[in-house]
């Protein structure tokens, strides 16, 4: 038998995560919870059963570790403490400036019912979170610049989309290539907002729409787009949907640093991620970190833990010689 | 009173290890170690005393961890159980096919002895492990490729070297940048030797030296450069001292992978290298890494580990909350 999951909502995540534990043979799926009916919500996998949320907790002792699948504003604050009770759980919250409270609530709950959560797992944070860190301990002197994209910023085309006679938007986020460059070659540059990325959006209007205001209102809209160069394509529908239905992103965590005795050689440390479905590779993520926080605590550990504190090894299948003889 | 760091073995890794060990400020030199004569030996520290190996188990309860900067072929397999005895141990062995058995010998003496010992610290392995490990995990359908590069080989140069007439020579492994755009793109190409790494010499010939029978022979030469295309350059012994007095390294570690119900959507994870120095940027692996085997034996801890086996935090010397505040 492998490791017993159960997912909590499905969305682009869940649905993620249950085609990630579909590509680990020792994870099986047991449950989907869901707040909408169960008798309407249809899932991939065959013979799985899908619940309503209120009965997870009678399935504590069927389910090794919840993965919750909500979003970080409002569901997960609730949720993750909460399922924490009954289950190991592992989440993906990514309101940076909230994860110390959030850390707080899991550890709490976690403690208090003996199991292990590990909050904010994803690519960022997530990832690049641990790639800043390690970069950071080997290069203590240096800067650190994270660029994102290409990718589609659910928040700013959902922005865009509350603009009068706005039908749909897709929003991509794209790193400067020479912001990039120079940060690359060693110069440690100061960037501004304006100098990092750039913002490109591709609307479709109602139809008689001013299209002139439409755009003017994306420009200069405060903390979305004021700050950046933002280049605003009207396009059709069909054309939305043809050549923008994906959900690509990516990024670069980069740190540069000095070493020697008088800071004499300089050093890049790059880490970057290309892809093709954001949700996609978050949920991969999640299920490879569920594999970490059972073993965890079939270990006796317990508590609140982010991916700053596990030992990568607990994330494979594999063991540790085998891990020492294939990897390392 | 910082954590007490012992050097054994000066060589350029040694130096480097001096060096990182000043921009650490929660870490203090205690001693270097050599088996040379000890008074012929000049460090950068002021006031750090230069002792022979000899005295090395006389200052146990002195130093909490043991760095060891010694070759893998026969150094390492000695210093660093028998370190182990002593102190906690790191240790950058890179013999990649003996690490298991040097796992089990640092394991067992560090196990008696109740210390921590990390073994394979550095860059490849080491970051590159680790990169190769979580990569693994979160793409399991998926193919690795490694490339190493621009940089010196240190193991091709001294080959080249050996060559009747050559006076000195150095040697760059260069990644093939089509290869690399080809494996960025997601085709998952099967590449040979030839097509990943092109090879690049610099070579200073003994006056009347026969350059086209030593060109024959560099580029003809089994394991090293007959399977590779190799360039031979011959410059003057000035050239080489200015030009190529450093020792750069680098490379990049490449995964793509799919995800999906049907594998439909491909990502790629790449981590990569530039460095001006790569005895000094494994130097600062292995410093951060004795603050873990430090903490890690503070925190009761024995035996023998590696990369894999590290939670992140523990390389660092802020504590969790600040963290999860500041990377996460």
């Amino acid at each position: 038998m492998g490791i017993r999951v159960g997912i909590l909502g499905y969305g682009n995540m869940g649905k993620g995560v249950e085609c990630a534990i579909r590509q680990n043979p020792d994870l099986e799926l047991t449950a989907v919870f869901t707040r909408r009916n169960p008798a309407e919500l249809k899932i991939l996998t065959e013979g799985v059963k899908v619940c309503s949320v209120a009965e997870a907790p009678g399935m504590k002792g069927e389910i090794d570790v919840m993965i919750l699948c909500g979003g970080s504003a409002t569901d997960l604050p609730v949720q993750t403490p909460e399922m924490a009770k009954y289950f190991n759980v592992v989440d993906s919250f990514d309101t940076h400036a909230r994860i110390p409270e959030h850390f707080d609530a899991v550890d709490q709950s976690a403690r208090e019912s003996g199991h292990v959560g590990i909050i904010s797992v994803g690519w960022d944070p997530g990832m690049f979170s641990l790639n800043r860190l390690y970069a950071n301990v080997i290069l203590p002197e240096g800067k650190d610049y994270t660029f994102w994209g290409k990718g589609v910023s659910q928040g700013h085309s959902d922005a865009i989309r509350r603009i009068a006679g706005v039908k749909d938007a897709r929003q991509y986020t794209i790193p400067v290539s020479s912001a990039l460059e120079a940060v690359r070659s060693g110069a440690n540059p100061e960037l501004s907002t304006r100098q990092k990325h750039t913002r490109e959006c591709y609307v479709v209007a109602e139809p008689g729409a001013d299209l002139k205001r439409i755009e003017e209102e994306i420009v200069h809209m405060p903390n979305y787009f004021a700050d950046y160069d933002t280049t605003v394509h009207f396009i059709s529908e069909e054309e939305l949907l043809r050549e923008h239905g994906g959900i690509p992103h990516g990024g670069f965590v980069i740190r540069s640093g000095k070493t020697g005795w008088n800071t004499e050689n300089s050093h890049i440390i790059e880490y970057s991620l290309k892809l093709d479905s954001n949700p996609e590779f978050t949920s991969s993520v999640l299920v490879a970190y569920a594999r970490a926080a059972y073993r965890l605590n079939q270990e006796g550990h317990k508590g609140c833990k982010s991916v700053l504190d596990i030992a990568p090894a607990y994330l494979s299948a594999k063991d540790g010689a085998e891990l020492r003889r294939s990897l390392l």
